[in-house]
């Protein structure tokens, strides 16, 4: 939304001309009309704004709105008003907005609704949450399978306008089990009398998922197969609901940060950055901070253990840290495209062995790489400057170096795929994980061939 | 797909039964049938399973192929059998497939070609990597906008088999001009006689991009808007294409993993890990690598600077690492939260100072959190083990430890949005360019609160 246009808005909400503030929001998206409202600071203003709103298309609004303004509009607004607004809501957002509010406005919520949509939505509050059933709707196009196309598009033509999507038409059976699925370009390509059992699609081709399925899984059928909505059963088999391609991208979305998230060594949260206050950050980053921390100290005793040596021998302790950082850095990159390729599906278990064989050789490469680039830099830091780094350094040096860079990518390329093998997220398995045991493991090492050759 | 139907099928090749494995092929879902076409090892196999797929649904199944795969294919079936196959292609699958084989399967495919989609496809392969135009397909259902609702759909009937979609229809003037959209939901259900420019989305609500845009920038359209498919238009706003979900859901995945491998310090690279070869990933990861080696000797030279002192007081040498990877891990924390917010758009760079004030408050909180637990540690180990730390030590270690968690918090938080300003990837600002200064920085307030205090 460009600024003008919000300038204009807030101007005519300030003079109060309600209705020509109606006729220009009646012309705007619905994500921009949302936008327009959570920009506005003040309570009042925003619950107006929010009224003044074109009965057929608060509900529409309202579901792009964040918990916040969604929550200050249920306190203000009258019983009658709620009840309408949750009438209009489809399932899945009603749901979504209930699990962010606190229980006094879930309370006036229920308390407005009818038995029926009680019932429903409760059912669905109880859904684990990331389940395929929290995330779904019911508000799909039904057809039963002994109907012909025309039977079945005047169906919709009835009950459509209330559907969330018409595109994927679901056949049921008599039994509510789902028997076959057929895109509404099917029926409209279609003539009118052809039985839909002869076009539908079923057997292999019919995809679904099951309500405790995890929705990480429903965006990786959507993504293989090109779906525009996944049709979630229960264990019977009977159609129960389905989740629409909006909602799967924000699936995908969601999945990609808890990943960022984990290899941060961050606890996951729902909440954006800006809208989480400063505990909660402060709470979501201590713990593995803290192991971490707890951790590197054994890698402090490693170079304790050696001190006497490093201070009678030039140039050893200045390289501690260029060790350290290019294990840690090594590692990172591999375990990076490990834990990509796992979410992703590009990579499985079974392919371990090849991925270590690949590592091993990259890892010989880019250590050697490394430490050539080193002997240089010290060979000519010696001509230049001078100082008193002999031979025999350097050459410790280098030598750590490939072996730091291939314990690093040996580590960064089994650890996550171990994770896996034990059903643990391998996202966890990221950077600062190996970054602390790629330090001790090099620094060994390190001190090691530097015991053996001075 | 399951073990059981992949031993069937590949049983049904060897054994030549191509009229049975024709019937079993026809029952599966397109990615499926590419699933194991794409699993078999002898080219030969390969190609005969791809010749015998019925011949409508050869080409749907070709998009869903691996470039490998697809080469193998065009390389091996006749100039005629080619010709067909690009025919019935989307266009921004031949596209696809095109820019990612070698120029002797370009010149094979474009001879033969007639001159129409030879002038098209050269046109699509000259738009930029990752623009809208390369992403876009030309297969979209448009409508006059002096049509009805009738007129639109006897025209969708007779031409919508070949469109990629036609579940958003685009209404263009006589100059092609792009002036509204109708989602076929509501042809559906308005009656015949509408007129189109009655119910078609215009003005504000009209969302378009244009050839030379960013893909990113078309996700984020897509996904504010739940847009099924984003128009694509020229400079005089003539609709040239359509860029449609699943296209974008590819685009979302493509750039996280983008921003995965860039916050990792890895070369982007559009291939799957286990089909880039050795050399390509050496070469991806090497120059950060190099960089940052480079960059860590500086801290190296800080150590060295103080080494005189850190051999005689006993247990600071063990504490540099712990301070090392607690800076470097607290930094990864904040830039990864601020990358991904950015990339999200949650954050903007005008949030910085919002941002900047919250991370000096969560830095406190976790700094000292931390370093009570590393005092009541090292008090511990001291009580229990013996050791001559003294509570000098413990106090320098202790402030280094809120000192390096502030200054790594700070400028995690900072270059990310310092990177978004300069129109730079933020991405690159991650965990460990981050973790390099803050390495350098904690180290010199390390040693120099030592020097005050003892």
């Amino acid at each position: 939304m460009n600024e003008t246009l919000y300038e204009e808005l807030t101007a005519l909400l300030e003079s109060k001309d309600y209705p020509a503030l109606r006729a220009r929001l009646r012309e705007m998206a619905y994500p921009d009309i949302a936008e327009f409202i959570m920009s506005l600071d003040d309570d009042q203003r925003l619950v107006k704004a929010f009224r003044i709103l074109p009965k057929d298309s608060s509900a529409d609004v309202f579901a792009y709105l964040d918990s916040d303004a969604q929550q200050t509009i249920v306190e203000k607004i009258t019983d009658k008003e709620v009840e309408r607004l949750i009438d209009d809501l489809y399932v899945d957002d009603a749901v979504d907005f209930l699990e962010e509010v606190p229980a006094n406005v879930v309370r006036k919520v229920l308390a407005n609704t009818d038995k029926e949509t009680r019932e429903i939505i409760n059912r669905f509050l109880e859904y684990p949450d990331n389940s395929a059933g929290s995330a779904m709707t019911i508000e799909m196009v039904e057809l039963h399978d002994d109907w012909t196309v025309g039977e079945a598009i005047k169906n919709i033509r009835r009950t459509g306008v209330d559907k969330e999507t018409i595109y994927t038409c679901y056949c049921i059976d008599r039994g509510r089990h789902l028997v076959g699925t057929i895109p509404l370009r099917r029926l409209i390509l279609n003539d009118e009398d052809t039985p839909l059992r002869d076009i539908m699609s079923d057997d292999e081709q019919l995809i679904s998922v099951s309500t405790l399925d995890d929705q990480e899984q429903v965006a990786a059928i959507a993504k293989k197969y090109d779906l525009l909505s996944v049709p979630v059963v229960d264990k019977e088999h009977r159609l129960v609901g389905i989740i629409t391609i909006d909602d799967i991208v924000d699936i995908i979305d969601e999945e990609a940060t808890e990943d960022f998230e984990k290899m941060a060594l961050l606890r996951p949260s729902e909440d954006e950055y800006l809208k989480t206050n400063v505990f909660v950050l402060a709470k979501n980053r201590i713990v593995w901070l803290l192991v971490l921390m707890v951790s590197a100290t054994f890698t402090g005793q490693i170079i304790e253990g050696f001190e006497a040596k490093l201070a009678t021998i030039a140039g050893l302790t200045a390289c501690i840290p260029m060790l350290m950082d290019t294990g840690g850095n090594a590692g990172n990159q591999v375990s990076t495209l490990i834990i990509r390729g796992l979410a992703l599906g590009e990579i499985q278990i079974k392919d371990y062995f090849r991925v270590l064989w690949k590592e091993i050789r990259v890892s010989v490469m880019v250590g050697i790489t490394l430490s050539l680039a080193n002997a240089a830099r010290m060979f000519l830091l010696r001509f230049i400057i001078g100082g008193d780094t002999s031979n025999g350094v350097i050459l410790v040096v280098c030598l750590a170096i490939v072996a730091a860079v291939m314990v690093a990518k040996i580590i960064g390329c089994t650890l996550p795929i171990i994770a896996k093998l034990l059903h643990l997220d391998p996202a966890l398995m990221a950077g600062p994980m190996i970054t602390t045991m790629v330090d001790a493991i090099s620094l060994l090492i390190y001190f090691s061939i530097a015991n053996a050759l001075i």
